[in-house]
């Protein structure tokens, strides 16, 4: 299924008006089932459904091991998978999205704010990367978005490394496009510890988790963060990069992985 | 408590390292509490947070009526707001904050894309505005988020007659900044039937369904919105403007609201 689709708009310029052909980004429903229970459905973009559902069980703790998953099954044309994992799953009846709109999250996240999170936190140091190579490698990141430059409607994000973007996602909500590029890397055994994870979107405390617990040192987005995904970022030792824009980067934490000349 | 905090950043600017103050925009968890029970915990911006709170009862169908309203009482302090409620509140172990990331939405909102929905769609006809007027207002409230101009990183709502912004919110979520103009419209009887929602988020069907509940005829943002959106405000009778930038709108339906020359 296509991610954007052709509509007619009625399109008013300085008060004269008419009518023209235009793209906008498609929005679907995709029902996720676990162990035969209906789980949650996200509202998000056709395309890589499957590593959508696989991320969002990992950035909600539900899977740790890709032993863990039995079987996949999806039915694009009804917009729903299944998921079959080994362990029996928790009732889902006490499943309360913990971390998407934060429930439950209060007393975690002002922990996470005050503490060091042994066994949660990144060793300081590698990798490094040039400003320039990141800047590069950002650059070649937003051109990928063709359904962007089409429709304006849609959030990317991708997995860098020192050469190229390996992994590259896109999605009408920016916390899915995060998690389509986790769970593709989790389904192809793709490390992601001495990388860099690119992103249009703002950086707030829970797209600052997602990449803590993927391990990932590096996050820089072409937007802003929030003053609690930097205090994060401080305690959990991830260089975060915000502003990217042509050739000028703004780093919030954590600096020493970047080296500005070449 | 202030929007926004300022901060030491690392520049780097075509490979040049300084040090510079920054703005960085404020995030916070507000847990919110409904009859000695705790509903949910929202990460969202300072302020507003009592609308923040009674916006989201109401997007969420807990609350239909101020009467059911007993007391309101916010701990700034602690971020943490308690609502009493006359009516025993539905036991909160069955919750599973529907239409948020859209659980159990799915069947519902495929439902809204093909029926014509009785009783939820707007008449269609009144009321009408000149684009140059609408194009004024669009430009008046993104002139007001002193926020956005310090961080770039909150979206911004408000809602707007013919001649003047009435109600206006910022939050670091798109979601929240909508949720606290209704919930300010809602405690204070500002009508909304005639008026019209701005919007710097993209407009997706969760965002279509929040103005539709509050019966806004227009929606405009000068973002873009999805063909799901599109589609509900095609049947429910919205007229629904995105990419309003400078002199320019893009009409996606009912187009008759807006007249083109002044």
């Amino acid at each position: 299924m296509d991610l954007s689709r052709s509509l007619d708009v009625i399109r008013i310029v300085s008060g004269k008006t008419e009518k023209v052909r235009d793209f906008v980004v498609r929005e679907i429903s995709l029902a996720i089932g676990v162990n035969k229970k209906e789980l949650v459905t996200l509202q998000c973009s056709p395309g890589k459904l499957e590593y959508l559902a696989i991320g969002f069980l990992l950035s909600q703790d539900f899977i740790k091991d890709k032993k863990e998953i039995k079987r996949i099954s999806l039915s694009e044309k009804n917009c729903c998978i299944e998921i079959d994992l080994k362990e029996n799953f928790p009732d889902i009846g006490n499943f309360s999205y913990k971390g998407v709109i934060g429930s439950g999250c209060a007393g975690g996240i002002t922990f996470l704010r005050n503490a060091n999170l042994p066994g949660f936190a990144l060793p300081k140091g590698e990798p490094r990367y040039f400003s320039r190579r990141i800047l590069g490698l950002m650059k070649k990141f937003q051109n990928k978005s063709s359904t962007f430059k089409d429709t304006g409607g849609v959030h990317s994000c991708a997995l860098g490394n020192q050469e190229d973007i390996e992994v590259f996602a896109e999605d009408i909500g920016r916390h899915n496009a995060v998690d389509k590029v986790f769970g593709e890397c989790f389904l192809k055994d793709i490390p992601t510890e001495d990388k860099v994870i690119f992103t249009t979107g703002r950086i707030s405390s829970e797209i600052l988790i997602k990449v803590a617990k993927r391990k990932v040192p590096i996050i820089i987005s072409r937007s802003a963060p929030t003053d609690l995904a930097i205090d994060l970022a401080n305690n959990l030792n991830i260089t975060l990069i915000g502003f990217a824009r042509g050739s000028r980067i703004n780093i919030y934490t954590h600096p020493y992985r970047i080296i500005g000349e070449e």
